[in-house]
């Protein structure tokens, strides 16, 4: 059994993270922090934990957290990246559910995260957590970024065609819906129940946070520049996101389904469905895996690619741990088991 | 007051222009016709009419409606055809809410709805109900076809765009959200509350039955072949559709909130929001408008367009009663007044 | 054409306020207050209403809410009670949404508010606005204490049974459930829509302010002591109120819907459905109607009536617009003519 | 490992009970049976199902079904009892999740369900599979009838009550709140999204069939007559039941408290919340608890218990696999474990 810490228990990637250790066989959680709520039981603000956790909120102090073998970053942005020295120092290994180590380039982060970078130097050492891609690295990373829930669905869907230098690169559309629990566990009127409910809207068209992590990754898989049109946009429903990928094919002479298969096919946690298919979030509601289909309209020059996931699960929590069974040489699907909710 | 008859008078459609029409000032509900109901007090079926009118279903007759001044058709596909003949002998004005006179092509009619046109010499007659497109033919028209929902919000959104000829025609995109009922009053698994609650998925990608309507129209206003790719999908909402399109620039050089100000400047119907807006289709629940924003996001050569509608009203009852107000001269906003409810 | 004021319109009830007084043909909206959004305009915190209104937010200071007729206070419980008296001195009459004015009894007030009431004074001579038992006094009134939204549903629910003596009133239950918006329009977890997504609960069982107005009236109805069970319960809609009422029946000797139809057969917003009926929530949506329908389960002792209501329309909003033409001798019904939203 | 057969596998409980399989260590699914869909895969149906079963629905022919341990019957009420006496033969035991096994009178079974009873011989033997009552006699039942989901939480919200003599049985009042999921998987109109979405309706008024089944069990355990007013009501959430239970003291010197956490202590699926808790149906979505608080406002004779469950696990498929542990003399939680999908 591992020690596990998780900092910033209190948001939906936090109790998500809690419920999925709760059925892990190697992995315990020691230590759960917030500095608004040290002292409550967990469960007294997560009724759905009763009788699976006795842990209290602790703040979120390094002495404690030194003695796990591995600490979750469930916080926001630019709060891992304050502690995240001191704890690989003192030989814990890092996950940030957090942006704090998606991008490579200090600058860039900077731009689009408003504040400088506390320790850029572990930028280049960082690992993008996306096993499907980086497997190897992430079994040896000290630092794993876990990517966001928009750029899971985007990258996986997109890339057996970037990979194979099947579509035009600089023409990509990702039109894309997301739950409203993408929006994490906050006051704010957009995600009132009277707001965001039996309603739809785009938001962020001029520029997500989200779009330059996908950018620098489709560049670093395709070795040539992306230009990327991603429109996100807010569901009423709470889990689940639906990419829908838009790509122009370079030579209409491709076994896309092939290509896909072939690609995903030893991934225990990618399902691609069989030609035709229109997958649904309801399918992946609470459950590890990214489920899609491939179409080619008219048997055109455009690809459209179905893409779905939960966003807490694969788009976030579910990969998290992912990655940490990966990095301690765990089943891969270890914790991760258990099937989604459907209906 | 105009004598008003509505066939098929069962539906979600038809049960909004009962709505609308009980706060017509110039026209009156004399028939509502339903094989299946005829007998039934109309506010048993739908409570929310209780109170408002005191009419049965009736079987649908040709002697009664032929005494009508306009018969609206809010019918499966195919049915309006059946009787379109002998009521406009009878000197009586049609509008359709199906699609039996969208398409000027009966062969093309036939392909996407499986049977042969019964009246294939009316679909060059019948003028295509977008009075933003074809006020003045709508006028005089004894047949009008009544715009389906997707089509109104794609061709209203893109208009501007192919009219300049501003854009890539063949390189057109429609990511298109709708809400359930959108799919009409029936019994089926797919609109199941169980099945659309809390879900999101694409349907309909190898091939909708909107879209070779979408390309007629968009190919007449922009004079040139039209490459338009188009996506479905059904959201979990009642009402609302979002429309999101894309589309290439052929110049940099526009001012694109300017050409879409000046394009719906007079039109009573259309919203054109500031720059950097998102509509919500919360914000046109029960209304008959069409709100729209572009974005043109990194300045670059895609333009995005977000488009919103309730999709029983502009995107169907709301535009078939605008289109009688023109064919009979009244004030095109009569009985399209109220608001939207929102939240 | 009467002049009106709307003291704290960025609220849920204040923006319903604003769409049913658009409809109106004898009042004109002048002033919009709020202390927060002074200068902004009111469509852009309320797109659905772009195009309707052309106002902007004010100070809601005292010489210019004095030009007006009457003045609604669409604000939080203890904001009427402060500017009240001004006003009336300035001749203005008031509508509050709010409950400053629906306890007689200040020390009762201060018990369930928590601060003194700055007006006692005017307590006695506040009209509790329920138009179906105090419409004579509501036209005389210049104040006008609107009811709460469960308190509307509860008491025109139990009122028939209490005015004749029918059942014990000692022993009622209000099990209630309302939609979200009955919360107002404010950030809190709670109405956060992943908290109230799909989940369903009650609140306040120990305790609800509303409990004392609906004991008060009925007391006052029924002429003895009431012991009322009141629980209310959060629901996963937007709006609506359904509100199950028990109560244990004196006498079988009774025909309850002679007894509920001849109450209330002349009231405009009060439909009595049919034996057997179950009023939907959906089927108000919008209006300005109470629909209930009574039952007697194996007809036995205990009645059952279900009530509903729009909890922002015959709850609020639409019942203030309901007693403002009762105040002013319009017809009751002008303004609030439109139809529910269904579906 | 036991061998399973599930007999109607095509509604949601019969997915359900194959999510909740699929995680159990002592019990593999030999068959599922459809008549509608033989031949087809299990996942083609149930895409949420996709990579755990390699299955294909069969006939439910008898020689198959004859080779497994246990059956469980996910059919509509009716079917169970056609071949139950033929499985029994076969050494087979059963766990009917629908009615046919849950009333001991035959008489009162065709009242309710409309058909005479094909096997009255074995409702005498089977054992009505609530585990909190009847545990030890499920132990040794060759068939066990599951009960429905509003009677579970109805019985176990008010058993405390009744054993302990501590309210009048002759004034139970249940206002239940259901899913739509309890509905079962089927087309229906006032099931669909559109009539059920943002909507709120009690229904079945003046007897619902669960009614028999909770006053059977409930004299039972109290030993005198029991007078329930019970009235469902469909709330706009796929899965969950809230059941408000309302009983009159016999005395006020109670710690009702106490009394609930002494009786269900040791129960591994209830929880008894601390005073003055409201638990939410959200809080154990997919989770096979019931979680209940007891209330007494204002101190007196009522008390009003609050109980939630997934009527889809506690209240239906999780409860038939508790039982199944029980039979079978596994660890009761066995395959029960995952917590709840919250948000």
């Amino acid at each position: 059994m591992i020690r596990v810490g998780v900092v910033g228990g209190t948001g939906y990637t936090g109790v998500e993270l809690l419920r999925l250790l709760h059925g892990h066989g190697q992995a315990g959680v020691e230590a759960v922090t917030s500095r608004s709520e040290a002292g409550r039981p967990v469960s007294e603000l997560f009724p759905s934990l009763r009788g699976r956790f006795d842990l209290h909120y602790i703040e979120p102090a390094i002495d404690v957290l030194s003695g796990c073998d591995v600490v979750f970053f469930a916080t926001p942005n630019g709060t891992a990246m304050e502690i995240a020295p001191d704890l690989l120092a003192a030989g814990v290994r890092i996950i940030d559910l957090a942006a704090d180590f998606r991008l490579r380039d200090a600058g860039l982060w900077e731009t689009w995260y408003g504040v400088p970078h506390r320790c850029p130097e572990l930028l280049q050492e960082a690992v993008y957590g996306l096993p499907e891609v980086n497997r190897a690295r992430i079994r040896e990373a000290r630092v794993v970024a876990n990517p966001g829930c928009y750029p899971t669905a985007v990258q996986l869907g997109l890339l057996p065609l970037l990979e194979g230098g099947l579509v035009d690169p600089g023409r990509l559309i990702a039109d894309a819906k997301s739950g409203v629990s993408g929006a994490g566990r906050k006051e704010s009127f957009t995600t009132q129940y009277c707001e965001a409910g039996d309603a739809f809207k785009a938001y962020g068209v001029t520029g997500h946070r989200h779009l330059p992590e996908i950018v620098q990754e489709l560049e670093s898989v395709s070795g040539s520049k992306v230009g990327l049109t991603f429109v996100p946009h807010l569901a009423p429903m709470i889990r689940g996101i639906h990419a829908t990928l838009y790509a122009e094919l370079l030579s209409g002479d491709v076994d896309l389904q092939k290509v896909y298969e072939e690609r995903y096919g030893d991934e225990p946690f990618i399902d691609v469905m069989p030609p035709g298919s229109h997958p649904n979030t309801a399918s992946v509601r609470g459950e590890n895996v990214l489920r899609l289909a491939c179409h080619r309209p008219g048997n055109g020059k455009t690809v459209v690619v179905l893409v779905v996931e939960d966003n807490l699960v694969k788009g976030a929590s579910g990969q998290a741990i992912q990655n940490m069974n990966i990095m301690f040489g765990f089943d891969e699907r270890e914790g991760l088991a258990s099937g989604a909710v459907c209906p």
